[in-house]
């Protein structure tokens, strides 16, 4: 993408009314606007982040056999009387009249919808476990919205939910969950502990909440230092298989939010040297409620006994927009944005630093075009400004690489690479500045 | 995909409400239920032809220029407020409050949102031109939704937006999107037919609506024979040169439907033998309209002279839900759906006609793998049914081809391949059989 062309409006300074980093960073690089209180725009460099994100969020809930639908963002009320939250959910749902007077809403989350459509088609426990999910629009209404994405109103989120015929089998799924979410975050650079939860207004007796680490985040988190060490279990393991030593691994070790910190236990069970302290993001919650939904809403199956019985559930939400949010949170510095490899809008801008000189010009082309045979997804900084603008800019958008091509180089026959997140620099013919790229 | 894990809820029988035939064939081929009047959520395989439509609309956008932001769902009331739509809109705008008891509503469209976000950011001529598009969920309240996905009342619409400095380059932008259309369509086997159309509700001198030839159509169609026949311009065109030829040869040739047909017209202007005559539908409008927007709302650049003029706007919309409708319209039969190999859920289904049988089982498997490792989208029937209860579903969700594994042909060392659309039946050797497929 040549710049030129593009829409990247970046801004000096920041609203003043963004308290906290990533809401600054997030409009001064030009990856949203607001629209509303809590209701934003993505403009192009941030619509692509978004959909690296969701996509990574998607790859990994099919890994872990989650098969994707797609929910209306309007549901019907008469649904959530039949599960009797409708009245309980609070003025954080937004309830809406349509031309005829039907009660809608928009959506906050979907249980009600995803039960309906459960229960109209599936009869028998032959055909689960089933784990549908969908990467769709929600909507609170937040009374006092603010820090950009990371408490909007109306945001993306990928919610799951899944069914089983018995709690033993339900704890199965749940377990695949709880592992896919550690993938899911590792892929995008972030160290995500899992954290023991209350389970909230959806209800349950099994949940879990996963806080990724960085040090302006809005809660505090006490854990075990070797489980914020311990990598994600990676995507080659046995998704039909035993998944509870792995799940135990990890939930044996103390980790809480300070909602649920104890002190006492933590002094108890985590040796001093191994107590780790540090702030931390929600960035994602899982619950298993069993027949919250399925008793009231008669969703059933008939077991290998013929006996129907409701059918046993939980519910996994990431919140999409949020994730951008926090992870800026997580990677960034003075200068700006640090985008991981990938979830990055672009991998690599290319810098002309002197646009109009036939051999700056060309020489740039010559690596745009290199870089973007090598499938690498390059921007073009071909605007006529300074060099310092330039490099503000993009060091503000935080692409992972800078290809600067200036006229001294060139006359040298070299280019300059810059690694965004190190700052490190490196004087190169351009070939071997495009291998270094292509990794 | 193996089907035994998937969730494909096929029905024997159509609601009774439903009246036009992709409707029923939705439903039946379990790609969506309805949710509401006029709202559904999409299923697993319906939701994979949305996306691939989806997939296909953006990159005709982006390969004509056009640049994808995402704008929210719920909108200002102050903005329509500003160019004065608010109050014209009617009951289709489906209005909302918060609980602030702020206005909002849910976007019918989005000329005003992305007319806020153009003005806040662009200033001078030299930026332009810009088309920003989006693909949202959009809501129109209508008084009798109907018809499925053909008339929902909550829909997934691509709506790009072009701002040029004056009208021969508006003229420039809305030539780019004529073409772009013509492509899409093209890609999804659909036969497209541009009619000049009444600018409608959002005003303007200058549009066409592009309707596809379906038996089923809504509409009448009258057209010059030889713009019926007359392909898409390809991909391949200069999109920076000049269009102006591309779009007069087919523009100068009579297309209209039945509002604004003139029969004295069409019989003077077209040779008997080219008179067509056929049923449509409208999936596509495009409109100029100056500056409707961006006089009231003050969204103003400086020319060349350093003077300050309302930007010239166009808009060009897409009903990609509606589309995914139309298509099923054009492409069916008894049987079922034949999607067009480009946006078919899944290239092929393996079916296994003795699931248990070690013999049949190892083919069926060999043939999945070689599918799918050919970068084939495949879905393994291994369903324990009968013959005919697979062939009857398979039959009815449409994948173009079929590749079927049974006890006899496992003996003799074949598969049959069918061809869903013509029916046409191979018998051959597996290997054969795969590059068959795979083209």
């Amino acid at each position: 993408m040549r710049l030129s062309r593009y829409f990247m409006p970046t801004l000096r300074e920041a609203p003043s009314d963004a308290q906290i980093v990533s809401h600054q960073l997030m409009l001064r690089a030009g990856l949203i606007r607001q629209e509303a209180a809590g209701i934003y725009a993505f403009l192009p460099l941030g619509l692509r982040v978004l959909k690296k994100v969701e996509q990574i969020v998607r790859e990994e809930m099919n890994r872990a056999g989650a098969i994707e639908v797609l929910m209306p963002t309007l549901q019907l009320a008469d649904l959530w009387r039949e599960s009797g939250r409708y009245d309980d959910y609070g003025e954080e749902m937004l309830r809406i009249k349509d031309r005829h007077e039907r009660d809608l809403l928009y959506g906050p989350t979907a249980e009600e919808v995803i039960t309906e459509i459960f229960r109209a088609y599936v009869k028998s426990y032959k055909d689960l476990p089933k784990n549908l999910y969908n990467i769709q629009w929600k909507f609170r209404d937040e009374r006092r919205p603010r820090f950009g994405v990371m408490r909007g109103r109306e945001f993306l989120m990928k919610d799951a939910y899944s069914f089983d015929v018995d709690e033993a089998a339900a704890r199965r799924s749940y377990n695949r969950m709880f592992l896919a979410y550690l993938n899911t975050y590792a892929r995008m650079g972030l160290r995500a502990i899992p954290v023991r939860a209350d389970a909230g207004p959806i209800g349950g007796d099994l949940s879990h909440e996963f806080i990724i680490l960085a040090n302006t985040g809005e809660s505090e988190v006490f854990a075990h230092q070797d489980l914020v060490e311990m990598g994600a279990p990676g995507p080659d393991i046995d998704w039909d298989g035993d998944l509870q030593p792995l799940v135990d691994q990890r939930t044996r070790l103390y980790a809480a939010s300070d909602e649920m910190h104890d002190a006492a236990r933590f002094k108890k069970e985590v040796p001093e040297a191994k107590r780790m302290t540090a702030r931390g993001i929600e960035v994602g919650h899982i619950f298993y409620f069993g027949d919250k939904y399925s008793k009231p809403m008669k969703a059933v199956v008939a077991g290998p006994d013929g006996v129907e019985r409701p059918v046993q559930m939980g519910s996994y939400g990431v919140g999409v927009t949020r994730l951008m949010g926090a992870i800026i949170e997580a990677s960034h510095d003075e200068a700006g944005i640090i985008w991981p490899d990938s979830v990055a809008p672009f991998d690599v801008a290319v810098v002309n630093l002197r646009v109009g000189e036939a051999a700056v010009d060309q020489a740039a082309e010559a690596a745009y075009r290199g870089l973007q045979s090598a499938g690498k997804e390059t921007l073009l900084d071909d605007r006529d400004e300074r060099p310092g603008a330039k490099f503000a800019s993009l060091d503000l958008v935080g692409l992972p690489w800078q290809l600067i091509v200036g006229p001294k180089g060139v006359a040298d026959g070299v280019v300059e690479i810059k690694r965004r997140a190190t700052g490190e620099r490196q004087t190169l013919p351009l070939e071997a500045a495009l291998k270094a790229i292509r990794g």
